[in-house]
């Protein structure tokens, strides 16, 4: 019997073990993140569960189905430091509800696995989506082995710690074999649901991203000797492309950021010689994203002509929209309107575990439940307890229609 | 007989004396600086003139003429490091050309100065105009005892290896006690000659500056998660007011500047929560210049509401207009004519000594030489030889004229 009021008790046991005044403190790969760990395993130990940490240090539980065909649920326990109380251990918690009830329901149809990822954050080495890209084997294990954390420890040697070592990382790849559906419940982090008064989402994917850096080259000039007129005028140009980009979004329905703004001399008595401005564009669609792109980059050069400024750019990150399976967001679909009575779709925008797990071709889909303030990554991040409720309330619809359907296959 | 030639050749023997391959090195308080003033103490030396330091370091040689009614003719032999080689020392070599003229042709009717102020360039410690405000009065001598150059040396203990104390430097006052007219020559340091194709110019004052750090106060939300509609973009409001601001210049005929930007939290994946951005406005006219700094702040108060934003400012610096001497501009505009064939009237976007001495109410005009490039504070700065030699011709001729002026008073 489905116990979502556990849940919520459950969530709330777990903050006060390891949150403090400023927020949740299950930063990977210390103490607290162990203890965490270890309060959910001794949960998962009353259950008839095999449990077990693969080579990344991804920790498994398994429910023995008729089937080896598996569906997964998955999420992560670790935060951010000072995090939000709901981050990542939404899904574990309510996971582990689910998990209750299923096997309260005797030998399911098809195995069922809860998987508590890795250091999905990356706060700590800057290394996000650290166990489900091992398992997804996107990961290029050499990338990682000189990353330190602040205090100049080691990547390598803080997971050695937790037994997982770069060189047979990727072996737990294995862990997908059978891996027919993974599932995730998240709060969403952002605005959409709040705006629309609902509880929860059916995620549709994760944004492609393009993430470039632009650099605008003008003229040093000094600010009472030079005519407006002969100005080469890098911030004039920046600015420009600041403001368009507003306009791109909008006409394909994307979003677009400029987050920070250098400027050279940047000293009060001069026009700006040089100036460098992010560009942050994401899109469900993959040519939308590249017409956002291109787009961008048709600007900014029409815009460095308007001000006699020269203009380059640089990568620094992109990947490709990661769509979620359509069987799955039908199902999806269905749970959440069971529960609230509508169900809105939404693509992610920021990238979660679920991203890797669907790059390794396993069907995927997410849930999002509210947040608060559509704010995260901050112990002010908060959603209500009866969205909770309702999340847990559909998780587990959505987790019984997809082992009938993995097990029809 | 006032030799045009000769002044060129003193000014590359002082280029190579206190020059290197990285431009002049003449920085105020220094052995290069030193030495730049005893090779022009060398020169006045060879005139009939009393030599003297005043309190603030000001180099002083005075002609004796038939009146104790003075023409004063100044400038400045310190520079930036890695400066230009005219800047400054244009006008201190052709006045001491000047002078000679004057001393050649018999007792003059009045007393003719010419004056190497102290420290112009401020380069060492920030303080520019230092031996001409103080002269002037305008200097509050205790807001300097605290100034240290980047090695951490006080300026009170440099001055004091030169005889310079901050105790009795208003003292330098007194030299203006019979000061009837300041004249100053000096490269423009802006584009307006060299675009008009004329090689001097009539300088009819310096602008007034308001200069102001405006603060936009949005709020930091995810690049992905964050839609475009519900974004409040520190940013966007500062951009649109970098852009504004050359509208509003051109409506008034004056020059504005947005020279720096600081964004925060400055990272790309996040909407900027808070925008520093700078603006410095220039004109000749005090009402107009009241009149852009009010439309600036009207308009980023319009953009901060149009992107949900709050925003302050703060006075970084402000300085009124200070217009030359109508008879005086007269008297520049027929020298320029006469050597030129034309005498275009500018204003001067940067500050000057002169600017000083008109603010302690002695009746000043400059004269401009027109700049190579546009370009000052730079090794690359450079004038004409023909032009130097015409600036040196026109010179004379308004001496000439002011002292008769004067003389008539």
């Amino acid at each position: 019997m489905l116990n979502p009021q556990r849940t919520l008790d459950e969530l709330k046991d777990l903050r006060r073990l390891t949150g403090d005044d400023n927020g949740a403190q299950r930063v990977a790969f210390t103490e607290t993140w162990a203890k965490a760990r270890a309060w959910l395993r001794a949960k998962l130990e009353q259950l008839p569960v095999e449990i077990e940490n693969d080579e990344a240090g991804n920790l498994w539980a398994t429910l023995r189905g008729e089937s080896d065909k598996e569906v997964l649920m998955g999420g992560h326990i670790d935060s951010v430091p000072n995090g939000g109380w709901l981050d990542g251990c939404l899904n574990t918690v309510a996971a582990l509800e689910v998990l209750r009830n299923i096997a309260s329901e005797g030998k399911p149809p098809v195995t069922v696995r809860l998987v508590d990822w890795t250091d999905e954050e990356g706060a700590r080495f800057g290394r996000s989506l650290f166990g489900s890209s091992a398992a997804s084997g996107t990961m290029i294990p050499d990338e990682l082995r000189a990353l330190k954390d602040k205090d100049g420890i080691l990547l390598t040697d803080a997971i050695a710690k937790y037994g997982i070592s770069l060189d047979n990382i990727l072996d737990a790849h294995k862990q997908l074999k059978n891996a027919k559906a993974y599932l995730e419940l998240h709060i969403e982090q952002g605005p959409v649901l709040l705006d629309r008064d609902e509880a929860l989402g059916v995620v549709i994917g994760t944004f492609g991203v393009e993430r470039h850096s632009f650099r605008f080259t003008g003229q040093a000039a000094h600010s009472g000797s030079t005519p407006m007129n002969r100005r080469r005028d890098a911030l004039a140009a920046a600015a420009k492309l600041a403001l368009v980009i507003r306009d791109i979004a909008n006409r394909h329905g994307g979003v677009c950021t400029c987050g920070r703004v250098d400027t050279r001399p940047g000293i009060v008595t001069s026009v700006v010689a040089e100036c460098d401005i992010t560009l942050d564009q994401r899109h469900m669609d993959a040519d939308a994203l590249a017409a956002m792109w291109r787009e961008a980059r048709e600007s900014a050069q029409r815009f460095a002509e308007e001000e006699k400024c020269e203009v380059t750019w640089s990568k620094l990150w992109d990947i490709h929209p990661i769509p979620f399976h359509p069987q799955l967001l039908d199902f999806c679909e269905e749970a959440v309107r069971e529960v609230t009575g509508t169900a809105h779709r939404l693509p992610s925008g920021p990238l979660h575990d679920a991203a890797e797990v669907a790059r390794a071709g396993v069907p995927t889909v997410m849930m999002f439940t509210q947040s608060l303030h559509g704010i995260s990554h901050n112990k002010i991040e908060d959603t209500k307890e009866e969205h909770i409720l309702m999340s847990v309330q559909a998780f587990d619809k959505l987790a019984h229609r997809t082992m009938a359907w993995v097990a029809a296959q």
